[in-house]
């Protein structure tokens, strides 16, 4: 007999009976609040189209690289969990993959991946047991047939899932074509998109020469000139912004920032679109690009999001064969004090401008983020990415750097994923999370409960509406 | 209607009701020790010349760099903080700018200044309502009117808050007059001075080159040979032993040392009085001193610490404008292993030798330093320092240092503060954070209820005592 | 009066009453199991000869460099703790070093070593009241009587501990004499040893020279040409595999490794071989010699164990005058993440091989070896290592790998200790942790508890005889 599948109306909640009572105080005050979510990687195109989903392996194992790298850490090859390679062979069907991936649930215990899941399948779908090889059928023609429903399509998801804002993150190069047919559609979910030009900054981009030779065409600029390169950020900054972008997003390998005069700024650029540049030369200009785009967020508004520290793609032959975002980008230790101080020189001190500062090295929490977002008026600290979003990972965030950065120098929750039916799941982690440290703080007598609640209203909606300007735009 | 003031008397213990029962025997025997103070930065002026205190915010806000970098955060420019820019141009008065701090409470929620100011509030000058925006005059003229009598003068304080022994810091090029004064004064206050001799040691100080010379004037040696500046130093840590400093002070960027031979000292040392220093070199003298203050230690006996890891005024137009100690001093990594190597190499088992060792990053406590101190007879570890020195901050010390170094390899507590009136709160705070986890390795049965109230007195009071050889000198 | 020497039932548990009895019910459910030991230090001569073992002293603290540096931090001089420097001198003897130790309990107090002790004197020695100084003769006599009695011989203990395997670790040039006796013997002991070639891999080691000599001398290979090195690695890990091994170990200054053509890896060799290496060719051969440890793993079946981060012999002077081992060994800042992708690149797809690694710099466990082995099908995070398998170290690893990594990337518990009599203790101390830390994710909600019961099983035998191959041989 299967599992009864049950969500815990305390999970994630001090095992403390005092602290415990609180923390329910405090989250029944803001668990119905609307989901903000200021940064994340769905497709726009759902949403234009408003098809149904295909199936549930389609829609909630395929694109989901925490649970393909699970799998594969265990010996599953990527064909047998349904993973086409690039020459788009595949041996497997949704079906078989979806039952590979029930019998090995196991692999997910103790995971946010496991909490986010069942959150999926019993509050979106309604599932009763536990999925394990033995329920695979049953859940997969469950939730087969709910997604052929009308309730089940992407636009009507988004209004049940009672999200206010949501931002999709585009390259330099998309036309925004989805986001054109919605902002003339007349459905009101509030879907923008945000500007990520890693492809046409990162000279050792895999695409850089392609990206960058159609930023030209999409702008009509030389692009291989400094000023001309320039003009066609703005350009399309400004055509981001007519699609509701509040922010932009720039993905690097290290947090470096460099801040060049003009003339080196043509002669650096000059190497790197002639091919000719070092690695040294490619961060430097990666480096240059952060501060530039600062430069046109105080004249344009648009927020800076900082994600640095990932070795993409550090499975060489994986990516060669089943290319990115299969669960093989690794954590780099990273520098934040010597790195960002370039560009805080120019701009640290700028009231006009925002900077989320983001990591994937918790160390730098205590020791860099939180004593520079407790100085720097530009500066906020984003919420935990990636590898800690998670139930530990929320905690720690709050546990090391309140105390040197305050709540109010932080910047709300993202949920930062392409799987559209877990951000309420993800969304509740972090807010059960946050009530969770509150009511610690509360119960050592560090925090009053009234402060407490009204913390826990601002993390949920105020924090993240003030630092991506959302109220601005909306 | 104003929130009412409490400081709850089981503030910072664990929610746990068998964690707290204990925590409270614990902090019951020893809240009411007299405190050991032997590093902080309060000015032996005020104790020489016991004038009273101005007003609350030049008393309470103006120097509290952890205030300034919180306002300054959200975008409150430092003239509206009431902070003069380094001509002297100031546009705000004390109690506008009280005013200011006053208005902006919510930024310290869950923040060790939110919880040392409520103790001051309550505990030194009475006030029973919150600070807020609406009780802001009143709160000014409460403690202004307060500070004009003479139970608030500073000698008074002093033995109001039952301070055994308190340490002040001075330069290397620092007169003593006030030391001098407060020998020869007939009041009983222990106030000994540090030896700081930063200023003469790194090449890089934005006054190296004057202090050198007033060096030279103050001891009457040849500074510009190497012999005579050893010589010199000699002198003044002389001068500073009779005037009560059982301890020397040194703040680096980094915990590199060196042990050139006595050639490379007088080459190294050349270019350095010449203004010639790459930053390498100014790095390898720094480190070179640190050996020659642990010899010159072995001979006189005072006890060494080392503060390394702070960027210096990370905000270039920020320091430009309003100098330093304005909150713009940011933790970098830093690493101990490989960089105490030459020092321990010639001092490291000299057990007349006392080093305690601090450190602004967080990871070398389970990973180095714990190690270290755990091993090498010379080596204590310094307690946690500036932005550590709070809740968390002191539980993740004794977490990640005890089961390698023990309680008996760890100096006590440090205030390390020039706000006076919060000394008795930080102390506090570190006496109870100790009974929380002494109480918590009780109630998990790691330790005897017997031992843990043996250690809290050892930590309060005998670990200091001996750390700073204290005994040694009253 | 002496106190009573008690272990409480509980100890380590949490102090929240409802996971108290979650860790209880948990721990009910594994603590008889036997013990998997697939990684430590004990001696075969022990279980070869089955003499009895000499007086407490020799057997409980000479050995065990956790209470030697505990010691010697505290400016106990090695002497005066019964250590013979290298000329073999001592000015002790075994029961005054007792009582040495004796008296200094104290500096044990929340310590490991501490618990691990009391367990041993309560559960093996049966001893009532606690080791102080007034009862160090009491302890000395007690226990030393019993040491003469045949239940207290290597075997019997072994039999008594309930050991299913037990690996120690000998040298490539070790002749593995006692191995053989075990093999040929009639006991039942499940003793295997374990390839450690570190003398003759590493350029650095201060017996390098000589141990190549014997390599060769031993394999009849002419190792100092490339081919013949390597066959000479091939012969001696099929002398190790018939004397019961299932690993390998690799015990180096950082986790580099390389994948250099057969072309430089000989001119790489020619260069270590004739003493001209630098250090970064020292380094670069070290890390070549995993990559083709790694490709005879895939041939012969060991499972590999890498242990980096160790700097050794920190402290020059005790190492001239006493030699390795003594406590001086501080761990170093460690990367994997560029580290390791040489030999990832190679062999990180393949999944028959088995890469274990282990880690002395706790920020790697979420930031880089989580993230590694969630996603390589051959790598598992081997257990909390040397300073961190303590109570908040092994509590610190699973609340820092369980989130990426999961439980099923993890490979068990080693006791890595050459202090047989202690090996229960270790166990135990893990056991209860893992025990504690499932007990919070029940009362959390985010583990069903009897999916609790199930990893705790598997956490103590089923992933240890999955990872090191257990099952294959014995």
């Amino acid at each position: 007999m299967p599992d009864r599948l049950e969500l815990h109306n305390d999970r994630l909640f001090p095992a403390d009976t005092s602290c415990r009572s609180v923390a329910r105080r405090l989250y029944e005050d803001i668990k119905g609040l609307p989901i903000i979510s200021p940064h994340g990687h769905t497709d726009p195109a759902w949403f234009a189209r408003n098809d149904c989903f295909p199936d549930p392996y389609t829609l909630l194992v395929a694109p989901d690289h925490y649970l393909l790298r699970m799998l594969y850490s265990q010996g599953i090859g990527m064909a047998e969990i349904g993973i086409k390679d690039i020459c788009g062979a595949s041996t497997s069907n949704p079906r078989a993959a979806w039952r590979i991936f029930a019998k090995h649930q196991h692999l997910f215990r103790g995971t946010p991946s496991g909490l986010w899941l069942d959150h999926v399948y019993k509050e979106v779908f309604g599932q009763s047991v536990r999925l394990s090889e033995s329920t695979a059928d049953e859940y997969y023609d469950s939730i087969a047939e709910q997604l052929t429903k009308d309730e089940f399509r992407p636009r009507q998801i988004f209004d049940r899932f009672n999200i206010e804002f949501l931002s999709t993150t585009e390259s330099a190069i998309d036309t925004l074509q989805y986001h054109k047919v919605l902002r003339d559609s007349d459905w009101n979910g509030n879907v923008a998109t945000t500007y990520r030009p890693d492809s046409v900054v990162d000279p050792e981009h895999h695409q850089f020469k392609q990206s960058l030779q159609r930023f030209g065409e999409l702008t009509g600029e030389d692009v291989y000139s400094w000023d001309g390169y320039l003009r066609a950020h703005r350009m399309r900054r400004a055509d981001f912004i007519a699609l509701g972008a509040t922010a932009t997003d720039h993905g690097h390998p290290t947090a470096q920032t460099a801040n060049l005069s003009t003339d080196d700024c043509r002669k650096l650029f000059e190497r790197v679109t002639t091919g000719r540049a070092t690695p040294n030369e490619a961060e430097l200009f990666r480096g240059q690009m952060l501060t530039e785009m600062a430069r046109m967020s105080v004249d344009d508004g648009l927020v800076m999001q900082i994600h640095p520290g990932a070795c993409r793609n550090h499975n060489a032959w994986l990516f060669d064969n089943y290319g990115s975002d299969k669960g093989a980008d690794i954590p780099l230790r990273t520098e934040y004090t010597t790195a960002l101080k370039p560009l805080l020189d120019e701009f640290g001190n700028n009231t006009d401008l925002t900077v989320i500062v983001f990591t994937l090295d918790e160390t730098t929490y205590a020791r860099e983020l939180a004593p520079l977002a407790g100085h720097y008026p530009c500066l906020l600290l984003g919420p935990p990415w990636w590898f800690h979003d998670s139930p530990e990972g929320l905690l720690r965030f709050r546990e090391q750097t309140t105390e040197t950065a305050g709540f109010y120098n932080t910047a709300g929750f993202n949920d930062d994923t392409r799987a559209l039916f877990s951000i309420p799941a993800r969304h509740d982690t972090s807010r059960r999370v946050d009530c969770a440290y509150l009511a610690r703080l509360v119960c050592e007598h560090r925090l009053s409960e009234t402060d407490a609640h009204t913390i826990a209203n601002d993390l949920t909606t105020t924090l993240p509406k003030r630092a991506y300007r959302i109220g601005d735009k909306s």
